[in-house]
C-alpha cells in the first residue's frame, strides 16, 4: 500500500492510464466483433451460392485493413507530424518506438475496419475477389484515415474551423458511416445491378437465403454499436467520462429502438410495398437509428436521441426507395442505412446536442456549427466519391471489377473459392440401415457416396 | 499528476464513480447480448415456418421494452419518489435532468428485457404478433418494474421486511426468472397448445428445426449469465466488490455445470423417455442451474453452488414433466427452467447463503428469511399470474391472442411477415453450365429462375 | 470522499485489487466465449449427421472441465502447497476458505477448457461419447493443470530453470496449444481415420456441412483470442500493465492477419492442391498466427508479430500436408493449427521477444532461453503424448474409443443423442392452402405430418 502522497499520486496516475487503455481495448474488442455482425448480416442477405464469398470478404477486411492500418493508415490519420489534411509519421505504428498508444491504435483500427466493411454489402454477389483486396487497401489504408485526420486529429482542418468552430461528430455518423455509405453507393452504381435485379425497369426481389444469419448479424451489430458510440469518449479516467459513456450507450439504445419501430411501422403501412411486419426492415431501421445518433451520442438528451431515431427510421425508408429509383442494386440497403442515416446524424447534431445544438442558449454558434457540419459532410462525400470513382473506374477498365455473367449465375462460391457454403454431399441424417452386403466403405467406385436404403424410425428427440 | 491530497482525493472519487459506471455498462452489454441468446435458443426450437416470427419478436422486445422502460418502467421501479409498492417519479428517465445514473438505468433495462423475453418461448409458433407488442409494454413497462421496486429499491416492501428482514435475491431467481416463468405459464395455458402437440392426451414431439441455433443461443446465454449474476453487485469500487463479483461468476459457472450434467444424466437414465445423451436437455439443465444460483450467487460457497445446481437439474426435469402433465405446451421448456429453477433458487438462498443462510450461526434469522423469501416469491407469482391472466384474457376476448389455425398450419413467417426464413428461390449451389442458348437473364417470362442443366464436377474444397 | 492519506491509500488499494479482479473476469468471459467459437468451427466442419454430437461435446467440455478444475485441477496447477512438478492443496478451490482468488481461478479455468476442447475437433465424427467424458476429466483435471504448474506457477520447474532462466510462454503457445495439439494428434492417430477418408492411400475430401458456422466460430475465436493473449498479463493495476495488454492485443491482431493472408496465398498458389481463394484455409492461417504469437504477445514488436504470423501461415500449411501424409485424419486441422503453430511460437519467442529475445543485447541469455524453451516444449509434448496414449489406448482396449462402423455411417446424432441437427419434419415453409376437407389436425393417423397442397404465391420479402 502506498505510504506517502507522492508515491500514491504516481500509482494513481498509473491506474488512470491503465484504466483508459483497458477501456479502449474492451470497447475496441466489442467493435471488433461488429466485423462478424456485418459478415452475417451480409451472408444472410445473399443467395446461398455466394455465401462463402461474402464471408471471406468480411474476414479479409480484418486482415488487410489490419496490416494496412498498421503500415500506413494510422500514419495518415493520427501521425504526430502532419498538416491539416494528412498525417505523415508513425508508419508501421508503434513497431519500433511505440509512440502511439497501442490501445488507441487498436480502437482506431476497429473503426477503420468498420468503415471499410460497409461497402461489401452493397457490392455483394457480383464483385471480383481481387477488387475486394484492392479496395480494402485503398479505403482502409488511405481514404478513411484521411477523413479521420480531418475530423478527429488535433490538427485536422474540420476540427479547427474558422472562429474556433469544431466539426461535431462524436462517433462518426459522417466520418465512418457517410464514408462507407458514399463509397458503397459509388461502388454499386459503377458495378451495376445483379443479373435479374431489374426487369423492364422494375425491381425484382432477390431475397437473401437465410433470415437467422441476418438476425445474428443484427444482434451482434447492436451489441457492438453500444461500444462504438460509448467507446468514442476514448477515456474513462477523467471527470464525467463515465457519465458520457453511459449517456452515449443509452442514447444508442433508444435511438435504435425508435428507428426500428418506426421503420417497421412504415413498412407495415404499405408505403414500401407489402403490408408485412418485416424483420429485415426493422433491423435496418434500428441500425439507421444507431448510425444517426453517432454524431450526438454523447450530448443529446435521451428524448433527442428518440427524435433522431424516429427520423432516422423514416430517412432509411425514403433512401431505400430512392436508391432503387436510381437503378442502384444494393443487396444490403447499406447506402440507405449508412449514407442516408449518417447524413441525417451529422445534421441533427447541431440541432439536438445538449452542449452545442440549437436547443441550447448559444443559437449563433449552433447555426454556424450547422453550416460547418454541412460543409464537412459534403466535403467528405465529395472526397469519397472522387477517390472511389477513380478506384472502381480503374478496376472496371482493367476488367477486374465484376465477375463474368456465367460466374455470377453459377455463384461465386465454387468457381472462386472451391467451397460451397452447404456441400450437398455432407448432408443427410444418416437414417440408414446397413445393406445386406454391408462394407465399411460407403463410397462407390466413382468416389461418391453410394445410395443406401432408408431405415424408418422416429427421432425421440428433445424431451 | 495530482499535487495535493484534496485534488488527489477528488480525482480518486472521480475514478471510483467512473469505474462503477463502466462496470455496469460492460456487464449490461453482456446481458444485452442475452437477448440474442434467447432469440436463437427459441429460433432453433421452433419449426422453420415460424423462424422469422420468433426472431422479430425477440428483436422487438429490445425496442419496445427499451422505450417503455425509458418512458415509465424505470419510474415505477426506481423512481426516487415512491411508496413501498410502486415508484412514481423520473419518467422519461434522465431525459432532462439525468437524475438517474444512466449506467444504472441501462443495467436495469437489460434485466427488464430479459424478464420480458422469457415469455415468448413458451408462446411460440401460435401467438398473434399484436399480442407480442402488447405484452412487451405491459410486462416490461409495468409488471416487472413493480416487482423490482418491491425487492430491489430502497423503499420496497420486500426489501424492508418486519424486524429488518431483507428479501434475499441477489440477481433475481425470483425477481426476474419467476416473473418470466409465471407469465410464461399463464400465457401458454390461456393460449392453448400448438395444433398437433397433444394427441389423445399424449404429447407428440414437435422438434425444433435446427439444433445449431439452439446451441448458439445457449452459449450466448451462458456468457451473458456470468455478467447477469456478476454484474448484480452493481458496483466495483467498494471494498470486496471484486471478490463478490468473482464469486458470483464462479458460482454461476459451477452451478450451471452441475445442472447441465445432472439433467443430462436424468435424461440418459430414461426417466424422461428415451435414453439419449440429449444436448437440449443438457442445455436446459445448465440454464436451470444458472437461474437457481441467481439468488445466492454472491454468497453461496462454491460447494453450495454445486448443490444448488444439482438440485436445479432435477427440478428442471420434474417441472418439464409436470408442465406436459398440465396439458401446457411450452416449446422452450421456459416454465421449467425459469419458474421451476427460479423458485428453487429463492428457497435455496436462505439455506445455503454464507452470510444469512441456515449454514451460518444465526439460524433464527435464516428461518425467518426462509419464510420471507417464500412469502415474497408467492406474492410475486400471484401478482404476475393476475396481471398476465388479465392481459392475456383480454387479448383472447378481443380475438388477438392466437393466430387462426390456417395461419398456424402454414406458419407465421410468410402470412405475417412476408419473409420466409429460408426462401427456396435463394438456394442452390449454382452447379450449372451455360446452356447453348445462354442469355444473361436467368429468369423466365414468369419472372422465376429457369431450370438450368447440371454441370457435374467436384468441390475441391477445404484442404 | 477520503479525508486523509491513510484512508485514501487503503481505498486506492481496494480499487487496484478490484480492478485486477474485474480485468481477469472480463478477459475470462471473453475467453469463455471461445468455447462456442470452437463449437461452431467444429460443427460447421463435420457432416450434418454428426452436428449435435460435436456440439454437446463442446458444451460438456465446459461442464466437466469446470467441475474437475474446481475439484482438483486447480489444486494440481496452482495449489499453494506443491513441489516443482505438481501442486497438491486447494482442492475444491475456494469452497471453504477462498484462499485462491476466484477471479484468478476463473481465468485459469477458461484456459483449461480451451486446452481441452482443442482435442475434440481432431477426433470428430467417430469418437464414442463416453470417451469424451473420460478425456475431459483427464486432460482438464490432470494433464493440462500439471503443465501449467510447471510453467506458470511460482514453484514450477520450467519457471525456475538453471541459472534463473524462465521458460518464456506468455499466453501459452506451448502450455495451451502444444498440449491440445499433441493430444489431438495422438488421439486422432490411435482412433484412426473416418471411414472413407483415405482411399488407396490417397486422402478423400470430406467437406463440412456448413461454411457459415465455421466462419461464426472463427470470428468468435478471433474475438476471444484478443482476450486470451491480452488477459494473460493477469493484472491491470501495475505500472505498464495497460501498455502490455494493449501490445498483446495489437500483436495478436497483426500476427493473425499475417497468418491468414499468407495461408490464403499459399493455398491460392496451388501448393496445397486447388487454386482457390479458400476461406477455410484463411481461417486456419489466422488462427495459427494467433496461436504462434501467444508466447511473445507481450514482448514482440509489432513487426515481430507480423513475422511470427507470416511464418505461422506457412507452418500451418506444411503441417496440414504432413498430418495427411502421416495418415492421420484431423477434420479440423487442429494439429496443424495448435501443435504446428504452437511449436513455432515457443521457439519464436526467444528470437523475437523485445526483452529476452535474440534481437536484444543479451544474446547469451537469449540463446540459453531458446534451449530452455525447446527443452520445455519437448517435455510438454512427451508428457502429453504419454498420458494421452495411455488414456486413449486404454479406452481402445476397453472398446469405448470409437463408435461401431454402422453408427459412424449413420452418423452419431440420432443413435447416440436422439436429436438430429435438422429434423426434416420441422422444415417446410408452410406454403399451403387449406384442402377442402381441412381439419385443424395436420397429422395423419401415423402421427406424421400429412402432405398438403401447395399454394403458389410469391414472397414479397425484404423491401
Amino acid at each position: 500500500m502506498a505510504a506517502n502522497l507522492t508515491i500514491l499520486a504516481a500509482d494513481f496516475a498509473t491506474l488512470q492510464k491503465n484504466a483508459d487503455q483497458l477501456f479502449l481495448l474492451i470497447m475496441g474488442c466489442m467493435v471488433f466483433l461488429m466485423q462478424s455482425g456485418f459478415a452475417f448480416l451480409e451472408a444472410g442477405s445473399v443467395r446461398s451460392k455466394n455465401t462463402t464469398n461474402i464471408l471471406i470478404k468480411n474476414m479479409l477486411d480484418i486482415f488487410i485493413t489490419g496490416l494496412c492500418y498498421w503500415m500506413f493508415g494510422y500514419a495518415f490519420a493520427f501521425g504526430q507530424v502532419g498538416n491539416p489534411f494528412i498525417g505523415h509519421s508513425d508508419f508501421f505504428a508503434g513497431s519500433l518506438r511505440h509512440s502511439p498508444d497501442p490501445a488507441f491504435w487498436f480502437f482506431q483500427f476497429v473503426f477503420c475496419a468498420t468503415a471499410t466493411t460497409i461497402v461489401s454489402g452493397a457490392m455483394a454477389e457480383r464483385t471480383e475477389f481481387v477488387c475486394y483486396l484492392v479496395y480494402c487497401v485503398v479505403i482502409g489504408g488511405f481514404m478513411y484515415p484521411v477523413v479521420t485526420h480531418w475530423a478527429w486529429s488535433d490538427v485536422g482542418w474540420l476540427a479547427n474551423g474558422p472562429g474556433g468552430i469544431v466539426y461535431k461528430d462524436f462517433a462518426g455518423s459522417g466520418v465512418v458511416h457517410v464514408v462507407g455509405g458514399t463509397t458503397a453507393l459509388v461502388g454499386a452504381k459503377i458495378l451495376g445491378p445483379r443479373i435479374g435485379r431489374f426487369k423492364d425497369g422494375q425491381p425484382v426481389q432477390i431475397p437473401g437465403h437465410t433470415v437467422p444469419l441476418v438476425a445474428l448479424g443484427a444482434f451482434i451489430l447492436f451489441f457492438g454499436f453500444l461500444a462504438f458510440n460509448g467507446g468514442s469518449q476514448a477515456s474513462i479516467s477523467g471527470a464525467g467520462d463515465g457519465q458520457i459513456v453511459s449517456i452515449a450507450m443509452v442514447n444508442t439504445l433508444v435511438s435504435g429502438a425508435a428507428g426500428g419501430l418506426v421503420a417497421m411501422m412504415v413498412k407495415r403501412s404499405g408505403l414500401l410495398g407489402g403490408v408485412n411486419w418485416s424483420l429485415l426492415t426493422s433491423i435496418n431501421g434500428a441500425l439507421s437509428g444507431m448510425v444517426a445518433i453517432c454524431a450526438a451520442a454523447d450530448s443529446a438528451y435521451s428524448w433527442g436521441a428518440v427524435v433522431i431515431g424516429v427520423v432516422a427510421g423514416v430517412v432509411y425508408c425514403a433512401w431505400s426507395k430512392l436508391v432503387i429509383k436510381l437503378g442502384v442494386d444494393d443487396p444490403l440497403d447499406a447506402v440507405a442505412v449508412h449514407l442516408g442515416a449518417g447524413l441525417w446524424g451529422v445534421l441533427a447534431a447541431p440541432i439536438l446536442a445538449r452542449d452545442v445544438g440549437l436547443i441550447t442558449a448559444d443559437k449563433e454558434y449552433a447555426l454556424r456549427l450547422f453550416g460547418w457540419n454541412l460543409l464537412g459532410v459534403l466535403v467528405i462525400m465529395v472526397w469519397c466519391a472522387v477517390v472511389s470513382a477513380l478506384m472502381f473506374g480503374t478496376l472496371k477498365c482493367l476488367g477486374i471489377l465484376r465477375v463474368p455473367p456465367e460466374i455470377e449465375l453459377r455463384g461465386l462460391d465454387i468457381p472462386k473459392h472451391g467451397e460451397p457454403a452447404y456441400p450437398t454431399e455432407s448432408y443427410g441424417h444418416g437414417w440408414t440401415i446397413m445393406p445386406p452386403d454391408f462394407s465399411p466403405d460407403p463410397y462407390g467406385p466413382d468416389g461418391k457416396p453410394q445410395p443406401q436404403p432408408v431405415y424408418i424410425t422416429r427421432s425421440n428427440g428433445q424431451s
